[in-house]
C-alpha cells in the first residue's frame, strides 16, 4: 500500500528502521484497521500488526495483505516486546503520544526513541480514496443540514434543533454527527463551544450551527450563522457581514506553496479593521480528514507550512461578541494543484428568519 | 467537596503534596467540568483548575467553588508550568497516562513523579450522587431496550435493530449512546466484538446485543442473547443455558470483602465443566461509571481486589461457538454494604422469538 511506502520514506530519511504506532486513526490510515485495539509495526524485518483474539476475525478481513497480523497472548505490550527483540529490533522509534507508562514499560526492551507526528505529517496529504470519502461526508452533512433547515425559527430550542439535525445525519449513513453538533443562539453564540440547551431561539437571535458528517472514517466540518428577524438587529447584520468578508477574503487569498499562515492573515486583518479584533480569539481553519481537527493548523503560528496540493483544510472566522451574540462562518476547502476548490457548498449570504 | 478530599488523603498516604491530573474523566469527577480541555492541579499551596479561553464560561458554571479557575495565556503546558513554579511547586505527580511529550517537556520544569490509578481507585467506590446517574443510565438503557425489543425477529438486519436501538436510547434523555452498540446474529454473534451489519436474522440463530445508556456522563451496560426459532437449535440452546446458570451463580457467590476473582472462578468452573471452558476467552466483568471500563476488573487475574461498598461492575459470562453463534448475558450489580443489588432488571430466561 503507497501509505506504508510513504511512511517508510520518511522513516529512511529520519535513520529509522523500526516504528512502533500506537494511534488509531494512524493504524487506520495505515493498514484499514478500524477495531478499537492494535498497534503496528513498520520496520526493515517486516510490517506486522497486533492486536487481541477479539479482533482476530476483524483484522483478517480488514488489514491489508502487505502486513502480517499477529494475535497477541496475554498481556499485549510486553508480548510485542519479546516479538520485536526475538526478530532482532533494539531500537524503536515510537510515537510521543504514548503514555509514560507505556513508554516506561518498552523502555527496558528498547532503546526508545520518541518522534512526533510523522504519519501525521503524511496525512495532511489526502489521496484520491480519502477524498472520495471526505466528499461524501460533505454531502451527507449537507443533505442533512437541507432537511432541518426549515426549522431555524422562533421557538424551537438548540438541544430541539441540535437533536434534529444529529438524526438527520445518522439518516444519511453518516455512523454518528462527527463531533457534539453546537447549535447556539442569542447570546449563547457568543461562546465558540457552547453547548446546545433547552433555550428557544428568540426574535433578534445570531444562530450559529456547528456540525458534521462522516465516511467511512472520514469527516466533515462546516459552520453556518443565522439571524432571526427582529429588532435592534443592525450590529448583528453587520458583524454577519465582515465575518462573511473575511471568510471569502481568506479563501479567495489561497494561492498554492504560498504560507498557510497567509489565509489566518487575511481574515484577521479584515475582522481587525472593522473593530473587531480583539472578538476573534481562535486560529483561522485546521486540517479535516481521520479526525476533525488535525494538520495543518491555519494561524498565524502556522510559521513554515505551506498550502500544498492534496491538502483539506477549514477556513472559519468568526466574531463573538459578549452578551450579543456571535456569528462563525466555516466552509472545507481542498487544494487541487492550482486550483482551489470550496467543498462546502451550502449559501452563506445572510438569511433572516 | 468530598471526592478532593479524599483524593489529598490519597496524595498524604503517598507523601505527594502536588498533583497534576490531565483524564478528562478524572478532572468530571473532581471538579464537575465537562468540558474538553482541562487540567486540575490539587496541592498544599491550594487546588487550581487550568483551561483556555473557550471554556472560561463552562468552567465558571461547572466547576465547584472550592478549586480557582484559571485561564491559560498561550500554550497551556507552558502557562501551567511557570504558574506552579511561581507559587513555589518544584516537586510534582503526575497522572501515568500522560503523553510522553507532555511527560518530556514539563520535566523541564518539575521533578516529576508518575503515579498509577490514583484518583480512578476512588473512583470505584461510587457516591450516592453518582449512584443516583448510574441507575438512570440503567433505567434509560432498559426503557429503549423495551420499545425496540418487539422488532428483534426474523428478516431484521442487525444495524437496522442498532439504529432503532440507538434512537430509542436517545429519546430516553441520554446524550448518546454509552458505546457503539452490538447487534450480532448467527455466526456473527461468535464475535465478542461484532459491528452490527447488514446481515438479516435468520431462522436458528442466537442473538447477542449489548448496549448502554448514558446519564450526566455516567454509563450503563448491559447484554441480552436471544434466539430465533428455527430446527437443529438444542446446542443453542444448551449454551444459552449454561450462560444464565454462569451469570446467576456468580451474581450469587459475590460477598462483601470476599476477594472478586471468586465471582470470576464462579462463573468459568460453571462453563468449564460444561465443557466451553475454550471458548469463554474473557473476564468476567469491569466496573462501570464514567468510564464504560473501568476498575474493578473482575477476573482470575484481579490478584487482591476485594469486593467493597460502593462498588459498582458488570457479570457478564458469555460462550462463543465459532461458525455457530454465541451467548452473552452481562448485569450490573451494586455493592451496598451486605446486600448485593442486581441493577439491571431485564428478563434473562431464554426468549425464542
Amino acid at each position: 500500500m503507497n501509505r506504508i511506502i510513504n511512511l517508510k520514506e520518511s522513516m529512511y530519511k529520519r535513520r529509522t528502521n523500526a516504528f512502533l504506532i500506537l494511534n488509531l486513526r494512524n493504524i487506520y490510515y495505515l493498514t484499514g484497521f478500524s477495531g478499537s485495539s492494535g498497534w503496528l509495526v513498520v520496520s526493515n524485518r517486516g510490517d506486522f500488526f497486533f492486536t487481541d483474539f477479539r479482533y482476530k476475525e476483524q483484522s483478517l478481513r480488514e488489514v491489508n495483505r502487505d502486513v502480517e497480523i499477529v494475535i497477541c497472548k496475554g498481556d499485549c505490550i510486553k508480548f510485542i516486546a519479546e516479538f520485536l527483540n526475538n526478530i532482532g529490533i533494539k531500537k524503536l522509534s515510537i510515537e510521543d503520544c504514548v503514555s509514560y507508562k507505556t513508554y516506561n514499560r518498552l523502555s527496558k526492551s528498547f532503546a526508545l526513541r520518541p518522534v512526533n507526528d510523522i504519519v501525521e505529517q503524511i496525512r495532511t496529504i489526502k489521496d484520491n480514496e480519502e477524498l472520495v470519502n471526505i466528499r461524501q461526508a460533505v454531502t451527507r452533512a449537507e443533505d442533512a443540514f437541507r432537511e432541518i433547515k426549515g426549522w431555524i425559527k422562533e421557538g424551537i430550542t438548540e438541544a430541539s434543533l441540535a437533536r434534529r439535525l444529529d438524526d438527520a445525519i445518522r439518516t444519511t449513513g453518516s455512523k454518528n454527527p462527527a463531533f457534539d453538533t453546537i447549535v447556539a443562539s442569542g447570546i449563547n453564540a457568543a461562546l465558540p463551544h457552547a453547548t446546545p440547551s433547552q433555550k428557544q431561539m428568540q426574535s433578534g437571535d445570531l444562530v450559529v450551527i456547528d456540525w458534521g458528517a462522516e465516511s467511512n472514517g472520514y469527516f466533515s466540518d462546516m459552520t453556518r450563522a443565522f439571524l432571526i428577524n427582529g429588532s435592534n438587529i443592525e450590529k448583528k447584520i453587520e458583524i454577519y457581514n465582515i465575518v462573511l468578508s473575511a471568510n471569502i477574503a481568506a479563501i479567495s487569498s489561497i494561492s498554492i506553496n504560498a504560507l498557510i499562515k497567509t489565509i489566518d492573515k487575511t481574515a484577521r486583518d479584515i475582522i481587525k479593521h472593522a473593530g473587531y479584533g480583539e472578538y476573534f480569539g481562535h486560529g483561522t481553519g485546521h486540517g479535516v480528514g481521520l479526525d476533525i481537527h488535525e494538520k495543518p493548523t491555519v494561524s498565524q503560528y502556522s510559521k513554515h507550512i505551506k498550502v500544498t496540493h492534496g491538502m483539506v483544510f477549514t477556513v472559519e472566522p468568526g466574531i463573538y461578541l459578549p452578551n450579543v451574540g456571535g456569528v462563525r462562518i466555516e466552509d472545507m476547502v481542498l487544494i487541487r494543484g492550482d486550483s482551489i476548490e470550496t467543498l462546502t457548498s451550502l449559501n452563506k449570504e445572510l438569511e433572516i428568519k
